[in-house]
């Protein structure tokens, strides 16, 4: 069942099969349906999901209804209102299931225990930590130069199965630009 | 000297005497003059740098040879190539004096060895690593909302220090507007 999630780990730090039974033992499999909601605006975000498979995206509705695309994230991703889960505080972000999704959970403090107890976790907790900054980094970058079309690139060469699965609409959403202009940048790499 | 820097670290973990010692000798004092390059782009990144004192800048610049500001640091900030410092690769980024500046900064292979010999430290940096991350979250969401109005509020309630010892032209650019917008919207403010 964590195989998913066993190998994910193990690109940072290698485990033991008894050391991955005590990772495994802090988290919950749990279920969505496609359209289901995992969290939704305003509520308490108990816990980070770890997807073994489906599809999600995390949004911000703004004051004027408006729906803004955080991100997406599919099998082998992690996904939470990030912020609110550090200070357990009420969400700002929706997350939704694109597609049916199985995945492990965790809660704050079942993650905290776990970095007490295993510094191998809290090891590899900090280079995931780490290595998602430069992501994020790397796409307020791409924002900041307002260059969609890198962004597109970004996405194709880091992602190219997400780019296949998420209808174009929800892309071209975040992008940031319209149906027809991703429909142009989509012929341009042809 | 390094008092500015144990300062941040108890925010998250306490530590003895003899550990901040012990931290301390992993960092080397440095120091830089008003309009001098800490980093330039495609040089290789060496070190993260904690500003004791002083006011630097973060900048991409694109193939039009346009300046596109990253991010604003000052006293108790961190900065670096995040990217090319984890992976050891060259700069995208260009880091640069605003103000002299008296920083601590530390190799890659030295933070690495600290954080291995004090489970203390690697708590540290993965903490901080978290609550960098949702800051940066909270940057993506205020830019694909795209609400320069809304980055300017941000910037004032979390960095008004910064606000007022940046060039207003620099502040402009960092919010992707032009100055005049920018002074509209601080009369608004008043």
């Amino acid at each position: 069942m964590g195989e998913a999630l066993r190998e994910q780990i193990e690109k940072i730090v290698s485990l033991t099969d008894n050391e991955f039974e005590k990772v495994l033992s802090h988290f919950n499999l749990k279920h969505f349906s496609k359209h289901q909601f995992i969290l939704q605006a305003d509520s308490l975000v108990m816990s980070n999901y770890f997807i073994i498979k489906g599809l999600i995206k995390s949004f911000y509705v703004d004051e004027a209804g408006k729906e803004h695309i955080l991100n997406f994230a599919m099998d082998n991703y992690w996904i939470t209102d990030l912020e609110a889960f550090q200070y357990r505080k009420e969400a700002r972000l929706n997350i939704y299931c694109i597609e049916n999704c199985k995945t492990l959970s965790i809660t704050y403090d079942r993650l905290e225990a776990l970095c007490d107890n295993m510094p191998k976790m809290q090891y590899y907790f900090r280079k995931k930590a780490d290595y998602d900054q430069a992501l994020l980094n790397k796409r307020i970058l791409c924002l900041i130069t307002n260059n969609a079309t890198d962004r597109y690139h970004d996405l194709m060469v880091h992602s190219p199965e997400l780019v296949n699965r998420v209808p174009k609409t929800m892309i071209a959403s975040y992008l940031g630009v319209s149906r027809e202009t991703l429909s142009r940048m989509i012929l341009q790499r042809m």
